[in-house]
């Protein structure tokens, strides 16, 4: 699967060739998780509607909720003004936090 | 100006010490940019109530809205589960893009 040449001319990418998607709950606004894309993984998102990233931990790809069954549908990605960010809005079953938590930003506020 | 020591210790950096830092509309929720920040913009985000970035193009420091005037009031800071991320929820003045547009999402949506 590859990734339509017009949208990857678009992509600035940092060194190791990924971008940071912001991963946001369609409906309610909620920003739920930061993940990376290349462009493989970007292409899947786009064509299969399920949130695919790459694991920097792993190195390998990951469709959002295959093991945990908390899936995202893909509802539309977003390409900022300079290309170098997404914004993935998804419909996101159950919690999207690995801990349990709704939002990987629910536990930790800095003061 | 230096950042806490208990949150510098929670902090996963990139390769350059830099960490994302999602910006989002404290009330309507939406999500304006995606900038980067390393431990000092952190520490002056949090100190100064206004938002400061580290400008990779420019590599220098960057308080949001300091030339433009749009400038962003912040309502909270948030770290991640993994200590990679940040959310930081403002109150925006006026455009968050230097286009013009409220959101550096606003113009590109990718089919």
């Amino acid at each position: 699967m590859s990734l339509d040449p017009a949208i990857a001319a678009r992509l600035k990418r940092t060194l190791n060739g990924l971008i940071p998607a912001i991963v946001q709950q369609h409906d309610t606004g909620e920003v739920l998780m930061l993940a990376w894309m290349d462009d493989e993984a970007l292409s899947r998102t786009l064509t299969t509607g399920r949130a695919t990233y790459w694991s920097r931990s792993r190195q390998d790809y990951w469709v959002k909720g295959q093991t945990s069954g908390h899936r995202q549908w893909v509802k539309e990605v977003r390409l900022d003004c300079d290309g170098d960010a997404l914004l993935v809005k998804v419909d996101q079953e159950g919690a999207a936090c690995h801990t349990g938590d709704r939002t990987c930003f629910d536990a930790d506020l800095l003061s």
